[in-house]
C-alpha cells in the first residue's frame, strides 16, 4: 500500500532557535506586536510503499532516527495518511 | 487571548525540490528501498496574541503573506491552537 507520512522535526524547547529568534524581530519590525515567540522548524512529506501501516511506521520511525533527525538538538512527530486523503 | 499558530509552507507541486531529492537519495542509499518520494518544506510555530480568533487569522495569513513565504514558489497553510492544546 502507498502511504504518505507527514514528518514534523522541532528543535527540542531548552535549545537556542536563532532563526525563530530573527524570524519573530522581522515580525515585530514589520509592526506585528502580537508576536510573542517563534520556533523554526522542518516539514518532511515521504512517500513510501509499504505492506501495511504497521511496517510503514516502523519504517519512518527507523527513517527519523537514521538521517532525518539530530536526537541530540532535535524531536519528532509523524502522521501517516491514505492516498485518498492525500490532496497534493 | 493566547493563540498558537502551526504554520507549514511547501514548494509547489511543480517546482524543483533538491533537498527532498537529495534526501530520498539519502534514504534510499540506506536501505528504504519503499520511499517513491520526499519533499521538503518549513514547519513555524508562532505564538501570538490577538483579541480573536478571527484577529489571529488575519494576522497571521499577513505574516505568510509580507515576509514567510515565497508566493512564487511556495504555498502555505495553517490552524491556530488555543494554549490548552498547546502540548509545548
Amino acid at each position: 500500500m502507498k502511504l504518505l507520512a507527514r514528518i514534523h522535526v522541532t528543535l527540542k524547547p531548552a535549545v537556542n532557535d536563532p532563526q525563530g529568534l530573527a524570524i519573530a524581530g522581522g515580525l515585530h519590525q514589520l509592526g506585528f506586536s502580537g508576536v510573542e515567540g517563534v520556533r523554526a522548524g522542518r516539514y518532511l512529506e515521504v512517500c513510501l510503499e509499504a505492506t501495511d501501516r504497521g511496517a510503514a511506521e516502523r519504517a519512518v520511525t527507523e527513517m527519523c532516527q537514521r538521517l532525518l533527525v539530530n536526537p541530540v538538538i532535535e524531536r519528532y512527530r509523524f502522521e501517516l495518511a491514505e492516498p485518498a486523503e492525500v490532496d497534493r
